[in-house]
């Protein structure tokens, strides 16, 4: 197995030579701008590199790879519409930069894409692919949905918002890593196994988004720290702390996440304060522990090198100490 | 070989089974409200009939005609977002009756169910569905975005319409009926003769239309006559228009589908009127026929029966004398 800078290297001179030149450019341009924002490449990189674990080539694996960053870059365009995001990665948004037309239009062929990536394994490996892909796809879906929906309910629990992350983000992680596993024939078992590893991955790593968010160095963090709080999200932080705060410092909370000042700074200290004080902030840094630990549990029965479950371990571990 | 009535109601009724309760119902009930607002079921009805055709059974076929339908309708939920249309067959667009994220997100997981309902057949079979559907959903969406290209361009073509209505309208057609033959595992000569009968038929299907929307009868039409005129959409007619007419009536009707009158009834008759005059209309009704010739020129080298060739005729023929 090689180093996770390796795989980045190698998948972006893969998607380099994909994304040339094609007609209609009003359809193919923003494809091909929003496949080069960049951005951390994390999901090929999984794919390429459980392919090697299951000793494999990572270069059979790498049209699974970029399927899996085409579904993701879809994802963003279509979910950058629906949150009216002005910016991806510091620029422009596909609905900005063009318009929302465009922006549908664009995220449609890149779903499209992303089976065709598929094509040129064998029928049986492209059907294993292809199903896994819509499962996930379709949980995507169900997982922004539920997203949407909680913006407007203010009973979401606990489970349903572990469920939605889930959904939205973890399968995904969940699948690009089982797509390695299915390139390399590994086996039913085998591919099961690392699907949760990523999955449970997945969720620690959203948990940590949300952690990071509030408490992260705005030295490192890259974004806005706050910016969870600022637009009001419901995230794990914010349902933990309503459900062991006193009434007092729960009223002041859903008061808090009712209002949009101009300048934030104090409702994000104040929010701050009842994550920490009210035992939230470090719940949500024991969830975390937790899931990384789910998953580290299942790689025991991998039948894979004690080497390569050691690099998964790390890999693990980097990912849930990372402030960025 | 059964008659059309007998496949739309088996159609249907499998259709049918295929809508059933499934959560988020914010992302599924939308999605069943479009498939059961109707149509003619055109497509998928081309999917079952052709499987027979090639001496297959339709039941073998209901999943590949299902997958059809369910991506001609995303592709409907998208153009209508698109379009801000209010209405579709009569009845609330879903982004009217829902939201337009509702629109993009219900669309997506409908092109993902599409390529799901592919799961059943062999690995083989399906990844033969699969390419065809993926190389016809990427064409589907080029055409739509050389339709919304061509809005605010003055400069197209008579061959740039015609390729945007073969993408837009036309490959649909043709994969619905290759599929059909797919399925019922005929050679791939076959496989690309009935292609490119259905691709033709679908050629001439979209030319009627335009003709039909200025030239129909009100009584038996259904949609509104003149719709594309009060839209200043540059159809067939209009662009055969421009070429034949004489500079002055070029002047004219170039200024008619610059206007935007309430009362648009003097604009459709004076531009009717330019549409015969300048032979235009003459001329689509000739393209309308040459189209239809071509698909079915091909008939001949078809194995099949004599008595399915004159079936393939009849339904060519009774889709060209419609007035609906």
């Amino acid at each position: 197995m090689q180093n996770i800078l390796f795989y980045q290297e190698a998948f972006v001179s893969y998607l380099e030579k994909f994304v040339s030149k094609r007609e209609p450019e009003t359809l193919y341009n923003p494809i091909h701008y929003i496949l080069e924002l960049g951005g951390k490449r994390l999901r090929p990189v999984l794919t390429l590199m459980t392919a090697e674990i299951f000793n494999s080539d990572y270069n059979k694996a790498l049209d699974a790879a970029l399927s899996i960053e085409v579904f993701h870059n879809f994802s963003l365009v279509h979910d950058d519409i629906m949150d009216d995001a002005p910016l991806r990665r510091g620029k422009e948004t596909v609905h900005e930069k063009w318009n929302i037309n465009t922006g549908i239009l664009s995220g449609d062929a890149m779903l499209i894409l992303a089976y065709q990536l598929f094509e040129n394994y064998n029928p049986e490996t492209f059907q294993a692919l292809a199903k896994l892909f819509s499962k996930t796809a379709l949980e995507v879906c169900e997982g922004q949905q539920y997203d949407v929906d909680f913006e407007t309910r203010d009973d979401v629990t606990i489970a349903e918002y572990l469920k939605m992350i889930e959904y939205k983000t973890a399968v995904l992680v969940g699948a690009a890593m089982q797509m390695g596993a299915i390139v390399a024939e590994a086996n039913n078992e085998d591919q099961n196994t690392i699907y949760h590893f990523g999955k449970n991955l997945g969720i620690a790593f959203q948990l940590q988004d949300d952690y990071l968010d509030a408490f992260g160095d705005p030295k490192t963090f890259g974004k806005q720290v706050g910016g969870d709080i600022i637009e009001n999200k419901k995230t794990y932080l914010y349902l933990k702390a309503l459900e062991f705060s006193s009434e007092e410092d729960q009223i002041q909370l859903q008061h808090l996440f009712s209002i949009n000042p101009k300048d934030a700074s104090d409702k994000i200290e104040a929010t701050k304060e009842i994550f920490i004080t009210s035992g939230s902030a470090e719940a949500t840094k024991q969830a975390i522990a937790m899931y990384t630990n789910k998953a580290f549990s299942v790689l025991e029965s991998l039948h894979i090198s004690e080497e390569n479950k050691a690099a998964l371990i790390q890999f693990g571990n980097q990912l849930m100490n990372r402030t960025v």
